[in-house]
């Protein structure tokens, strides 16, 4: 094996998945601020150093790499919002709160730069066809779905009026989300006001079993839920 | 001139500008599904049967192409909203209304496929340097303006309630906005939804100017638009 290629271990072997792992996170580097247009097998290869061979026996196609790229953007996202929501926080409005104050935590503190997971990618991929494009949709289809069920609980414990309508109120939330990046993406560092317009719209939205004054500020809001468990 | 390079025109001839509109058309459509990033000369050339220094005589290079691209998409975002909302509709909560439905009506009848113009182009160069993401920037930040002036134009005569921070109803407008497209970009074929959040924002910002009922439905709303003209 030449020197180029001395990282392009048998994909099975615990090298193998090193060097996988090592392949996607470059990979990842480059999607967050260019998109995954603009990966390409070649500029790995430079940019790792190895072999465009080397590559190949991991990443067979530039299609799978990609995938790949998806999947693990998909791990974090689910690791990070989706199983501490819905797993550690009882059902109800507090979970609400809970995926939507996440998600704005992933943004605050990227682990990369961009905006390109989970708001870009969607932009760049929904309007094409294919494998990656279905995923993508599916992956925010599910946290669409999240949100919705979150917004469902809280309003069968009473705590969300009955007549709102848990799947507007999710497009909404996520709106505000979005919308939440969009301003940070324009360099405004004001992180407080995506909070604050989260904490209005489910004050908005809250039964008279929460006071009205849970919802005065985040600070309120938090000591509000601390409250709640003692 | 060979035939290849027959439409490589001089720049400055009506056939040049020709030759020219049909580069930018062209490239503007590639860009609408696929990003700016999928632009090259090389592709173009191919696609308009042009040889590459006959597309190169009108675009020196790659950047000069896409800042093209960007004005062309300007043009139409400041023809088909920004000048029909703020030069024939009156200040005031009406003005609000006809940017947001005005930029649902693009959305909803797009001149392009996708989803690029003009919010993936955000998404894409929001976090990139250089020429083409400070154009992006700035564009966006000239509709958040329009946005948040129409705001305060409401507020000013009244039909918008005193204590409405005018920057932060721009943003969660913006935000609506987006979201709506998020929606239709997930095949949510129901264009009423985004419409009547809308109105349901305006509501609930709005004084007692305003009767409440105006409020009920779209039709209800465009009804009481007509009757304030009468």
């Amino acid at each position: 094996m030449d020197k180029k290629g001395s990282k392009g271990s048998a994909p099975g072997s615990a090298k193998g998945k090193k060097t996988q792992d090592e392949i996607i996170g470059r990979a990842m580097r480059i999607a967050a601020v260019e998109g995954l247009g603009a990966l390409s097998i070649g500029r790995l290869a430079k940019e790792l150093r190895m072999s465009k061979s080397g590559l190949f026996v991991h990443f067979g196609s530039k299609e799978k790499l990609e995938m790949a790229v998806v999947e693990r953007a998909y791990d974090i996202f689910s690791g990070r919002i989706l199983l501490p929501a819905e797993e550690e926080i009882p059902s109800g409005i507090e979970q609400v709160w809970a995926l939507c104050d996440l998600w704005l935590k992933i943004v605050e503190n990227p682990l990369l730069p961009g905006a390109y997971f989970f708001t870009g990618a969607f932009w760049e991929h929904a309007p094409q066809h294919g494998a990656i494009a279905r995923r993508i949709r599916q992956i925010i289809e599910e946290w669409l779905t999240a949100l919705r069920r979150a917004v469902d609980g809280a309003r069968g414990r009473g705590e969300i009026r009955r007549k709102v309508d848990a799947e507007r109120t999710a497009l909404e939330l996520n709106s505000l989300l979005i919308g939440a990046q969009w301003s940070y993406l324009l360099a405004d560092e004001d992180h407080s006001k995506a909070r604050l317009a989260i904490l209005a719209k489910l004050g908005a939205l809250a039964t008279e079993d929460i006071p009205a004054t849970a919802f005065d500020s985040v600070r309120d809001w938090r000591r509000y839920l601390e409250d709640r468990h003692e």
